[in-house]
């Protein structure tokens, strides 16, 4: 399973920490690609094992994560319009 | 085909201008669904046109933009594990 997730944690108080165990846990699944954008083959279980240590700091009401999940990553197109961390694809 | 776009626009002195005119393009195209993500249906053309007029503000050098494209929106699936700006699906 190729998945995308991208996160928006409040910058409130304890935002800060928030945003660094939520770094930490993602890039323990995923690859960082841009500041809050994680992407990469995962599996169903590892899913749900990320979704468990994110929901132990994630504040419901005012953070938000969203994961969008495709079955095959050659589905899924990237195109870089920019600044290119991993200078792969980059065309403007 | 649908389009996932997400965006880093660097945080200096011309970023909030930047920030503030990428904002503005994308919402003329797509749905806005997170702080610097935005989703949608969108044709080749359009998206010529969205990349043009970005091209306009974005710096290449120091910010950042993603873009995920799909032949179809039902390869994808989109899960809320937090905050919901529509409210659609939420189970954390």
């Amino acid at each position: 399973m190729y998945v995308i997730l991208v996160y928006d944690i409040c910058g409130d108080e304890g935002g800060q920490r928030v945003l660094n165990k939520t770094f930490k846990i993602c890039k323990k699944y995923l690859n960082h690609i841009q500041n809050s954008v994680f992407e990469g083959e995962i599996s169903e279980p590892q899913i749900l094992n990320l979704k468990y240590e994110l929901n132990k700091y994630i504040r419901k009401d005012i953070d938000s994560v969203i994961l969008f999940k495709s079955r095959n990553e050659r589905w899924l197109k990237k195109e870089f319009w920019a600044n290119v961390e991993d200078k792969t694809d980059n065309f403007l």
